[in-house]
């Protein structure tokens, strides 16, 4: 029987970080990767395989990472952990012991119960290669395309569909795309830029059928309308792949991930869970939310990765924070928008600042950026920011994350000390971030 | 007589910011800014009139910033200032009598005392916008030019005049360019760019002379080498203007600007004084320290615009955050280098990482970035970090200077909240920020 000090089962984001992060602090110990894929898809760079990439073979996360760092890695599928024993059986009944365990199965595609989902050429967003190459080749024959859910993948997977000449719609059942992630006020930013884009949008709509003969056809909206369709792409959010740690009698958390502490252990001591399987819990209310990302996949691969040889590293809940592009608007969300921060019940202000973001204005490549932040009123800590600007929006969003990690007041928001240059950065005098803070501290 | 509740006197980033900062926060006082320039150049914006700005003329800070905002501009240069009558005249002797009063009169280029710095074609970077088109002229006959100093300004300006297809030699007086700023290793990536935009370089060199006949022909080098100019740019540093200040009997700090204490009060307490006429203390050892930056002189407005009225805001001292970009290749810092912690006598270890700045690293206009982090050994508290990459070297560079603002432990910035995107950022696994403290936590 195989032997090894440390398995981790997954070989994505949350395998790949985990078992870094773990050899890095310990030389000594053997470190094993199982995983089912033979090459291992990087997820947020799928949608970008349809029209940005030159060649989508190579999104992927390269085996070297973990070679290169005495980490062995193999192909197989985990059939069923046995806790007492601590062991896995491998597909062909081979059992693998190990001293501490990472489970990093990720999650899956959701699939509504659409009928005709089951239509040829109506794609879901695996992270399989030969099957999202499937996609490459059907789209070669497309010409009307039609995305179930304009959240993150359905607005990135249209705004590079049109980028190969299609006719995109994007289907939504919330009166906004990108509704779940920000404020109106930026959701109709990036609504704007998609219909300026080419993509079509219906919102407040959904898809009754996919109509077709063997293979997608048309596609009947809640509106009655009724679309034409030869493909069918399906981005309605994730479910937590958690089949073999229930299996195994681990507990499983509200929101269906699998039950894990401060720590990132399960119900198990010698079991942690990492990524998306993993139940996720808000920084702000301490209670389970539904958020999953590759960034806070790689986090809490790399507090597990640590803590599995001594416990040293605390999670201290999701922050949330994420960007998109769509054509040249970029928009980024750290924390609370106002509409999570008015269900949570918190009480705060606003605060907005537009500028150029190179100075002066006439910088080649210049863009306006917008920041918006929110500060809870009686203790004036930010727990919240929203982006819409160029390509440096995804750092400034990440500033912003880092400030509301930190807990820091409007005051100390508005004097906080970053540097600038005309062709990196907004004017010192004009710089967002503390302006917006500036803004809300006239009404706090 | 003309009277104000808020006189300012500097119409640059520090004026206009400090003023716009006390009408934000008081709606009905009367403020006046009173400057010597028609038109008020952007400081940082000086290099990228010779290059980059299609049409100089527009490197200018807006009036309408001022006006819009019900705040009154008067072009005088005040000759006088008399804290008793709490009055300043103006030229032609008119007075004006202020409640409070914010010094914003900035810096003035340092002249070297270099035989021949007065012949013609010898410029400074006055920010004077007549000036400086004069350059644009003196450009357009030029072919080998100068330039005196390879700090930040002598290093943009230099790159700038290379897009111009001009021969230029940097002539610095360090071992390396933007010695005072980085570490070898960094300055050694600028210098790489700089020889491979074509720009010369003589470092541990010094200019003994400028010769020429009435203007600049030639330049002799401390290496007896003689190099052809018909254009010199000194780029040697600033001096703060203080002369009104002195005059008028207020205590002058041991940097050689205005004393402040930590609300930005002068020596008179109706008196305030920001920007780079004002002293700077450093964050790390509360000791005065030479660096001036237009970002610092923003924050600084933004503590003495709230404090005027009422003292709120602290200066807790100066990190010094700032980027440049020499071809595509961008430099930030923030915070300590490792020459600058072993000067002070900080016991410290360096964390490094490397990785692209989208991904995957094919992703179109993918560049590498690389980031090293220094933390304190005994506290593991990130005292510094700098950064070299593509367009989001600016913002990174802010990350790690509120990282430091925040006294970030290494474990703490190992699992730091950021979000990724593909076209944005580096990949969750492999973020530059995190990985370098990783790094460095296998050192402490």
């Amino acid at each position: 029987m195989k032997k090894t000090d440390l398995l981790i089962i997954g070989g994505s984001a949350a395998g790949v970080t985990a078992s870094i992060t773990a050899r890095k602090h310990n030389k000594d110990v053997k470190i094993t990767v199982v995983r089912k894929e033979k090459e291992v898809v990087i997820p947020c760079g799928i949608p970008y395989m349809y029209g940005t990439l030159e060649d989508p073979t190579k999104n992927l996360i390269p085996d070297n990472l973990l070679l290169s760092k005495n980490i062995e890695i193999v192909v197989d599928e985990v059939k069923s952990l046995n806790r007492d024993e601590k062991t896995v059986t491998l597909s062909k009944g081979e059992k693998v012991s190990y001293e501490k365990l990472i489970l990093a199965t990720g999650s899956l595609p959701a699939v509504p119960p659409i009928p005709g989902i089951n239509l040829k050429n109506v794609f879901t967003v695996r992270k399989d290669l030969s099957y999202l190459l499937g996609l490459v080749d059907a789209l070669k024959k497309a010409k009307n395309v039609v995305v179930i859910g304009g959240g993150f993948i359905g607005v990135e997977f249209a705004d590079e569909f049109v980028k190969r000449g299609l006719n995109v719609t994007i289907v939504e059942i919330l009166p906004c795309c990108l509704q779940l992630a920000y404020d109106e006020d930026f959701c109709k930013l990036a609504e704007k830029k998609l219909i300026e884009r080419g993509v079509k949008l219906k919102t407040n709509n959904k898809v009754e059928e996919i109509v077709g003969n063997g293979k997608v056809e048309k596609v009947r909206l809640s509106s009655g309308e009724i679309l034409e369709a030869d493909l069918v792409l399906v981005g309605v959010g994730v479910k937590p792949n958690i089949e073999l740690a229930k299996n195994a009698g681990l507990k499983i958390g509200e929101q269906g991930g699998i039950w894990v502490d401060e720590y990132m252990r399960t119900s198990d001591e010698n079991i942690f869970a990492v990524g998306d399987c993993a139940e996720k819990y808000s920084f702000f209310t301490k209670k389970p939310t539904a958020l999953r990302l590759a960034s806070i996949t790689a986090r809490e691969a790399r507090i597990a990765g640590v803590n599995v040889f001594g416990l040293k590293r605390k999670n201290i809940g999701v922050i949330g924070c994420f960007s998109t592009i769509i054509g040249d608007l970029a928009l980024g969300v750290a924390g609370l928008t106002e509409r999570l921060a008015k269900e949570l019940g918190f009480n705060f202000v606003v605060g907005m600042a537009v500028a150029p973001d190179k100075h002066p204005g006439v910088m080649p490549g210049c863009k306006e950026m917008r920041v918006k932040l929110l500060f809870e009123k009686d203790s004036k800590i930010l727990i919240g920011g929203q982006i819409a600007g160029g390509v440096t929006t995804g750092e400034v969003t990440n500033i912003i994350a880092s400030l509301v990690e930190k807990k820091t007041t409007a005051e100390e928001v508005a004097t906080f000390q970053y540097g600038t240059h005309p062709a990196l950065t907004s004017s010192p005098v004009t710089y967002q971030i503390a302006e917006a803070a500036e803004d809300a501290l006239t009404k706090l």
